[in-house]
C-alpha cells in the first residue's frame, strides 16, 4: 500500500507475554522500520486494557509491559518520530469505547469471529449456556479496538488476517457514528495485510508461540540462547549427509537473521552435509552476534525502569494532545461539550 | 435505612429532559432534603453517559444538561457538603467500567430486565433478529452504572423498585473482582428503596411523565404555569356540591406542597363543594408561591451557564480527586500500575 504524508498507521502491541524471536521477525521488526518512513506518523501502544481480557494475572500484566516496552526500545524504536505509548495511559480511549457504543448494534459483536468462536466451543462441550467464560470484556472488545483506532484517525492499521474483521467493525461503527451525528467525524480505516509475514518455527518445529510453550525469548543471555538453539529440533540425518534446508526450522531461523550472502553460504553447507552440531553452533554464533548489542540495551532498559515510565508518559503526552483534540469535537457533536 | 459517619450515598439524575413537578416531588426534593444530613457523604451526578444510550439530539442532551443542573442548584442543593458532578467529566468512570466488563459475565447482561424486554418487543413484533435496535449501550449499561456506584465506594443507593437489579449487578460484578485479586477493593453497595415515594398526577391524571406529555414543568414562567394548573382534569361535578379530595389530582399536587394546617383546610373546602375554577385558583397561587423565589434563582442561573460550569467543575474536580485514589489502587491491582 502506498504512503503519503497524511498516512497515520496505527499498531497495537499485546502485552500478556515476553517477546521471542518469532515476534521479533514477524512483527516487531517490520513494524520498527515502517515507523522510519518519513511519510507516515506512527502509532505504537501496548495494548493493556486488551491484556485484562485474557490475562488477570497482574504480575504477568505488568512484567510483559514492561519487557515488551524494553525490547522495542532496546531495538531502536524512534520515539521521536512515532509516538509510543501505553494504552492505559489514555483514559479517552475508554470515554471514546463507550460513546461508540452507544451507536453500535449489538447484532454487530454477534457475529465477531471470537466471540462465536468462545460459543462453539461451549456448545461442542455440552455446556447449556452458550456463553460460559465469556466476559463482557470479550464481547465488546472490538468496540475498545474500533475506539484505540478512531480516537487517532489512523487510516492504516497493519494487522493479521485474523484481525480484518475488527477493522471492518471499526469502519462500520465510524460510519454509524458520521451518519447518526451528521459529520464527518471519523475517517474509516483500513486494514493492511502483509500476506509476506514471516512466521518462525520453534524448538519443535511448529509455529513459534507462547501457547506451544516452543519460543526462543530474544534477550535470553547468551549461554541461555546457546542452550535454547541446541534443543531445536533436528532430524537424524549424520554429518556428511546432504539436508535439506527448506524443511529445516535452524536454517529458517539463521535466513531470518542473515544477509543474502550468509544465506546463501549455509544453504551451501547444508548441501555439503553440516553436521547438526556445526550447523546449530553457526546459527547460535550468528543469532548472538545479532542480538548482543540489543540485549546489552534491554538489560540496560529494564534496570532502570524510570527511563521507561518517562518515555511513555512523553508519549502518552503526545497521544493525549492528539485525544483531547478528537475528543473536544466529539463531545460537541453529541451534547456533552461544556456549557461555556 | 440508618445512616453512619461512613455512609456514602450516590444519586445519578437522567438527562434527557426538563424537569417537571412530578420529578421535584418524587425525587428532586427529597434528594437534596437527604443531602442535608451531616452524617452522610452524598454523590450526585447528572448521568450523561448514560443519557447517550436513550438520546442521539445533541441539543436535547445539553439543554437537559443545563435544565437540571439549574433546577438542584436553584433548589439549594449544598454542593459544599455534596459532591455535584458531571458523569461525563470523570473519565476514570468509562475507565473503571473497562475493567469491570473484563470481570463481568456476558451472562449476567443477558439476564438484565432492560435488554431482556427489548427482545421480547423484537420477539413480539415478530423480528426475525432479536437483537434487533438494541446497542451495546444498552446492553452493557449495567457494567458502566456499576462503575458509577464502586467508583466512590457508595454503600447506599437511591432507586425505584425497577433500579434494584443494577444494584445487585454491581454488587455481583464487586464481588468478583475482589475475588479474581484477592483484595477488598470495592464495598459492595445496597439498594435504598423508598417505598413511600410520591408519584404525583400529570395533566391528564396519569402518572406524571415526559413520557406521557402530560407534565407541569417546574420553572415554567408564572402565565404559563397558571394556564397548565387550568389544564388540570377534574370530574363535572359543579360548585357546592362535596368532592372527594383523594381521588384528584389537584388536591394531590396541592398537598404535596402545601403543610398539613393548608392541607386540612383544603379539605374541608373540597367537602363544602369548592368549584373547579376556584381550586385551581388556590393550587396555582400556592404552587406560585412555593416556586416564584427558586424559578428567580433558576432563571438567572439559565442565564449563567459560566457559572454552572464553575460549579460543576468544582464539584468534578472533587469526584476525580476521590476517583484518583482509587484508581490507583485497581491499576496497580491488576497489572496496570506506573513502573516506578
Amino acid at each position: 500500500m502506498s504512503t503519503s504524508p497524511n498516512t497515520r498507521v496505527l499498531t497495537g502491541i499485546t502485552t500478556t507475554g515476553t517477546p521471542h524471536l518469532g515476534n521479533y521477525v514477524g512483527a516487531i521488526k517490520p513494524a520498527i522500520e515502517a515507523s522510519q518512513d518519513p511519510n507516515v506518523q506512527s502509532f505504537y501502544f501496548l495494548a493493556d486494557y486488551h491484556a485484562l481480557i485474557k490475562c488477570q494475572d497482574p504480575k504477568r500484566v505488568q512484567q510483559s509491559r514492561l519487557e515488551i516496552a524494553a525490547t522495542w526500545l532496546a531495538l531502536g524504536l524512534d520515539t521521536d518520530n512515532a509516538i509510543f505509548y501505553r494504552q492505559s495511559d489514555i483514559l479517552e480511549i475508554p470515554e471514546l469505547a463507550w460513546m461508540l457504543s452507544c451507536v453500535c448494534s449489538k447484532g454487530l459483536m454477534n457475529r465477531a469471529h471470537a466471540y462465536k468462536a468462545s460459543v462453539a466451543e461451549n456448545e461442542q462441550a455440552g455446556n447449556q449456556d452458550a456463553d460460559k467464560g465469556i466476559t463482557m470484556g470479550l464481547f465488546g472488545y472490538p468496540v475498545l479496538m474500533a475506539a484505540d483506532i478512531l480516537m487517532f484517525n489512523a487510516n492504516r492499521v497493519p494487522v493479521g488476517r485474523d484481525q480484518i474483521q475488527h477493522i471492518e467493525m471499526a469502519r462500520d461503527i465510524a460510519g454509524r457514528f458520521n451518519h447518526l451525528y451528521k459529520g464527518e467525524y471519523f475517517t474509516l480505516p483500513e486494514a493492511a495485510v502483509d500476506e509476506k509475514v514471516e512466521v518462525l518455527g520453534g524448538l519443535d518445529g511448529r509455529k513459534m508461540s507462547k501457547s506451544y510453550n516452543n519460543t526462543i525469548p530474544l534477550f535470553v543471555p547468551e549461554k541461555k540462547l546457546q542452550k535454547l538453539v541446541r534443543k531445536i529440533k533436528t532430524n537424524s540425518l549424520e554429518p556428511g549427509e546432504p539436508k535439506d534446508p527448506d524443511s529445516c526450522t535452524l536454517y529458517q531461523i539463521y535466513s531470518a537473521f542473515a544477509g543474502a550472502d550468509d544465506t546463501a553460504a549455509m544453504r551451501e553447507r547444508y548441501a555439503e552435509g553440516i553436521g547438526w552440531g556445526d550447523a546449530k553452533n553457526a546459527v547460535f554464533e550468528h543469532l548472538n552476534a545479532h542480538l548482543s548489542e540489543p540485549r546489552e540495551r534491554y538489560n540496560a532498559l529494564m534496570e532502570d525502569p524510570g527511563h521507561i515510565e518517562t518515555v511513555l508518559q512523553q508519549g502518552a503526552e503526545r497521544a493525549r494532545e492528539e485525544a483531547a483534540v478528537t475528543m473536544d469535537k466529539l463531545r460537541s457533536a453529541i451534547g456533552l461539550g461544556r456549557f461555556v
